[in-house]
């Protein structure tokens, strides 16, 4: 996280700038949106081979004819590619529908409706299920968590992820604390990886639930944006290792990847747990759409393959998060406004405002024309209690329109900060 | 339903002669499975040029980039071919995932955890949910309403649809009973396709519960086998007409029109359903594979292009329905041994045997090779009462295979049957 300096000089003629500033930028009229996390059509076309495949194929490597019923564990040899890049062997990897929440979803449906290995009772017939959600984090694991009436309890984050100081306390005491939702790698919105320590923590840590399940998004297990390719810790292995098999559930998708949508999701965990998934899910689907993954394994052909195809999006994002970062220090440096995240991968950058104010700063963007992302979302509730952070979407826009908007939102930024610290 | 006449002549003669036809069949050693309505190769090789769609496009009529995330409700362009096949206006159509079966189980799900419109309380929270299954009926039907404790209920089959009686009764008196499973085309296995006269009733009659749905799997909606194209009765309009709007989800899915799970599942309702089912199904997923249904929009073009596609699928298929039947007169005409369906579309030909013993049958066919779907699998609990329904799967084999297992099925028949007739 970038520091700025404490503010010096004049404040009033810097928000009578800051006022100006804004007039001019709501004159210009500009209608840009930065809300969510969104490939750019250049990303998309990385994989326009996609729109012609499988062409003449249609039978997997084992002789399955894809455009038939049934596989519903997901094509092997997609597995096979995608069992480094989860950290999940192939065998207990499945490949599944065209989104990684989905399965996140029906985990938590089937945790409700059936017992986890591992449950005294179905958590339908709990008298309270909580997940623990380190903050800032991810709006749509909240929204699916509360949804279901799940009590969402926020976690600080660190550099290394969530603090297990607090973590280890709570999983300890509460037996009715189910879950914890984690993006272990560049994490939405924070950018942070957890450190290995960090990862043989959850592994290993006592809880009283004794079905709890670490939920481990690995949303952006190949979505670097620098040189130094982070590695997290493979959790299944070392959940396995301190005797907590069943407590990790892996979710991935190749969403960012090939097509947003239109690519194949994953789960892995231990066998445990993937043949209760494979019989609960076995009522719900014959099988997934096979030919979608066969066409994603002819196109991405091996790891090798996965890595290739990251290092170009790498190409498309890069400049995006610089100009990004260029203009946050420009604009915002040695303010003493705002720190903000210089994440090594993923899809955000994550603003803190120093004074708060991060919703009427989004307020004041919106009528200038620039969505962002509500301010809370990345709180559970909604409920930032310092109103501070705003998670910024670098991947969509054009460079011109993304200078735009986050010099607007700077602009945003100034502003109300400027008249926080004059009306104290 | 074709009925054979009783049996003359002298039975231990007969009995003689399917003791040594089933030696002979045994002998023979050939391997072959009729146990699931899967399309064939040559039905498949039909929707071949969906393997190298939507080749250089991407883009919706709308303008919508189908490669990225988004559109809940499905593509426009192809709510609208489907519009007509399912009687269900486009606008309150949903063009979803791989499969119907899954949006089945998803409104079940979303009605035990959230109150469906006009629920007094979540299923989960009734002290009994159960629903009604015309029998012989669609066994993962069954499954997934058993996975999650709803008590099935059968209910008797007429050449029309459900038996009325039985069904308003039931309904009226109680609110136990939260819905019905209908097939009302083409129906699985019985080929029944219900009469104008059961639809308006099911849409008119009272019921106890005021959350009561009519699970309308319109699977074989434009599966013909025959000049006479059945229509039947537009279920929503009809529920509309009396009252009842909210009472009937309809389900739909190409998966026996284009690829056997890798087609796209369909639901529609009333605006209350389906607002309902979009605000549940919105925590799951940011939206459904848009490529996919831009390539069978690409391909199918319009509702004529379906029809002009199913016109193919009927001229594989007839010739294996014409056959089966041609085979069960030759070997079981004239025996009394058992009666079958004559469909006019679908998938299937029931067989019942008129002295039971079709699990014997089913064991005695699996022992010589041909794999059939277990008897009893048409009833809730795999309960057949009178043991008595056998479910041919003609679309699979060859003729030739087809040939071969229906004669040896046949064959499993007489034996049966006769050693039944003479130990009485």
């Amino acid at each position: 996280m970038t520091t700025t300096d404490a503010p010096l000089g004049d404040l009033t003629g810097r928000r009578a700038q800051a006022i100006e500033d804004y007039r001019t930028l709501k004159a210009q009229g500009r209608v840009l949106d930065l809300t969510r996390g969104k490939p750019a059509p250049e990303q998309l076309d990385l994989a326009q081979d996609l729109l012609s495949l499988p062409a003449g194929r249609w039978t997997a490597a084992d002789g399955t004819d894809c455009r038939n019923y049934g596989g519903l564990k997901g094509l092997p040899e997609l597995r096979e590619i995608f069992a480094p890049v989860f950290q999940v062997p192939a065998e207990r990897l499945l490949a599944a529908g065209n989104s990684s929440l989905e399965l996140m979803h029906d985990c938590v449906v089937h945790a409700l409706l059936s017992k986890v290995p591992g449950a005294v009772r179905r958590w339908a017939d709990e008298t309270r299920v909580a997940f623990l959600c380190p903050v800032p984090g991810y709006d749509r694991h909240f929204a699916l968590s509360e949804r279901f009436g799940i009590d969402l309890v926020p976690v600080p984050m660190s550099d290394e992820g969530p603090d297990l100081e607090v973590v280890e306390r709570l999983v300890a005491d509460d037996p009715t604390i189910k879950g914890i939702w984690c993006v272990p790698k560049y994490s939405n919105p924070s950018g942070v990886s957890y450190s290995d320590q960090v990862v043989e923590r959850l592994a290993a840590m006592p809880t009283a639930a004794p079905d709890f399940r670490i939920l481990w998004d690995n949303a952006y297990a190949a979505h670097h944006l620098t040189d130094e390719e982070v590695e997290i810790l493979d959790l299944l292995g070392a959940c396995e290792a301190h005797g907590h098999a069943d407590r990790a559930l892996v979710f991935g998708s190749t969403s960012k990847i090939t097509f947003a949508g239109a690519g194949v999701g994953f789960f892995g965990a231990s066998q445990a747990n993937v043949d209760w998934l494979l019989a609960k899910s076995g009522k719900r689907s014959i099988g997934p759409d096979k030919v979608n993954q066969l066409r994603h394994a002819q196109f991405l052909r091996d790891t090798d393959g996965v890595r290739t195809h990251m290092k170009a999006h790498r190409a498309l994002l890069q400049p995006k998060f610089e100009l990004v970062l260029d203009v946050l220090e420009q604009e915002l440096g040695g303010t003493g406004l705002a720190r903000w995240t210089t994440p090594k991968g993923g899809y955000f950058i994550s603003l803190e405002l120093v004074h708060g104010g991060a919703s009427e700063v989004v307020r004041l963007a919106s009528e200038a024309g620039t969505a962002l992302t509500p301010a809370g979302a990345t709180h559970p509730y909604g409920d930032d209690p310092h109103d501070a952070t705003i998670r910024i979407a670098p991947s969509f826009p054009s460079l011109t329109d993304l200078r735009h908007a986050v010099t607007g939102l700077a602009t945003c930024v100034r502003l109300v900060g400027y008249e926080r610290q004059l009306s104290r």
